[in-house]
């Protein structure tokens, strides 16, 4: 099955043509999220015309257009219903009649993180597995997860999507979410450099000197035998890791895929989670795998197949 | 719809002859677990014939028998997996073999906890609500999740019954179930003893000279002004509060059904836990009703029609 992908970011799109498990061609395009998706619709569907003039595929051979947003999406409607600041219009805009008038095919949208979990499970890590959870380490801590082959979902939309805001010390500082000590405020991108400043003893260290922290640095300098540096990276493992066991008591998975940034020091990250995991787990029957995601930024564009299978799946 | 209902405790059973919402007629028979359910078998049978009697109801005119466990089951088997010491014999008993042969009745058996909640969501305090977590205070920490007016289920059993076994500060102590800092560990009646006596200054609590501290000796004290229980019993306010939220995070419920023996406290508790959930919850869309159970120990017995009315659906 051939179908249209645009995993839209708040920066940037990916576009791409698919077939079953393969990227036939892609591009990646900058957009300005703050501007609206108005502007971006006619430029998204020049790259879509030129990638499928390139291939000689006419939209008549693809089976429907999926959208991953970075927002929350009703999927069973096909509407943006919470844009947290990126692409505002979207809540009013009908992308389902765009996609039919511009190119003739049924719409299929989705939260990105959700997506990019779908395109794990079709043709990545998660693949074989039904239940399955995803963490992105990155800015933030991003979640989504499937149950039985299918998103996760309730009646509000972020079911699923807030793992990485889950407390693991709730006596710990405010998380951007408004609650104390997520995941997300004790180990992220966003959250380290504020750690690292609070360290008792940073000052001996070498991050005192780097003008912006991030994890790269962190992991460095605890190779080099840094201490402090040595310290952080064990505390945000030790997060990592307690916050899995959180989330495998909460949903039983048969899988857990680590992805984002961070993943650049998979070598670390996931031999600590797996022994943390084993050892302090509660889970008389089954276990759970702890696995790095494999498509990268390619994962959101290869859940677009399963993601119009299911949407032709329910409205049969 | 007429049933047979029987929740089978560690140490008693309730058995009840239920109609729809209500029960017509149950008795509570005291049984040793670590005995075994063979020997307890006749001794239910024995009462459900005395309850059919005493109605004069013929078995032909129940559409099942159901059976709550406290252990894990798979409910689509009809079989017990996992018995935490508790009846062990469970695992080698075919149920559904002794219920057609003693009854004629099909059997529907589900884990104690999941029934409870299906018991409050079909009679009790979620009635109305698809998508619902409960949270149950006393010795330890029990949870069931409803989604969409189904148990939560994965492959592994105990998916959505681990709630109390999320960690709220996983530099804790050690929870009974290996992790750390569980809200289980942090604030329930086996562990409130420990908390109390490690409490910095606790020798100037009344608490200090109760033999065995429980959960309303705290609250008592913390009534009558004693700073101590008062600390005390706000940390575990807190443990709960930052504990709920992790599950509305993680599961996007409707409605949080706080059920248990701690919940005699409930005009302290629920307006706290309400607060704070409000304050600090990342909800961009929805709510979620913050409520005490209604039907305590019936709750298990009056989730037989709904068990046995999906088992039903589940098999047409």
């Amino acid at each position: 099955m051939k179908a249209v992908a645009i995993d839209l970011g708040g920066s940037h799109a990916g576009i791409a043509i698919v077939e079953d498990r393969a990227i036939l061609t892609s591009e990646h395009i900058s957009l300005a999220s703050e501007e609206g998706l108005k502007p971006a619709l006619p430029k998204i569907q020049s790259v879509i015309n030129g990638l499928l003039n390139n291939l000689a595929i006419k939209t008549s051979e693809c089976a429907g257009l999926a959208i991953g947003f970075c927002g929350m999406v009703d999927g069973e409607c096909s509407k943006v219903i919470s844009t947290n600041g990126k692409y505002e219009d979207a809540l009013s805009i009908d992308l389902a009649a765009w996609s039919m008038a511009e190119f003739g095919l049924p719409l299929a949208i989705e939260n990105d993180a959700r997506l990019a979990l779908m395109g794990e499970w079709y043709a990545g890590a998660a693949r074989g597995y039904e239940d399955v959870v995803m963490i992105t380490l990155g800015t933030g801590i991003g979640g989504a997860v499937l149950i039985g082959g299918k998103p996760f979902r309730t009646k509000q939309p972020q079911a699923g999507c807030l793992g990485g805001h889950i407390s693991v010390r709730s006596s710990g500082p405010a998380c951007s979410c408004g609650a104390y000590g997520c995941m997300e405020s004790e180990a992220a991108g966003w959250s380290l450099p504020l750690i690292v400043k609070n360290w008792p003893g940073v000052s001996q260290s070498k991050l005192a000197s780097i003008p912006s922290v991030n994890f790269r640095s962190v992991f460095e300098l605890a190779e080099e035998g840094d201490q402090i540096a040595l310290d952080i990276r064990n505390h945000c493992l030790q997060v990592w890791a307690a916050g899995t066991i959180g989330l495998i008591h909460a949903y039983g998975p048969e899988c857990v895929v680590f992805g984002g940034g961070v993943m650049q020091s998979a070598d670390v990250i996931l031999p600590f989670v797996r022994d943390y995991v084993k050892q302090h787990v509660w889970q008389p029957v089954g276990t759970t795998e702890i696995v790095a995601a494999a498509l990268g930024n390619d994962a959101g564009l290869l859940g677009s197949v399963p993601l119009i299978l299911a949407k032709m799946h329910s409205t049969q």
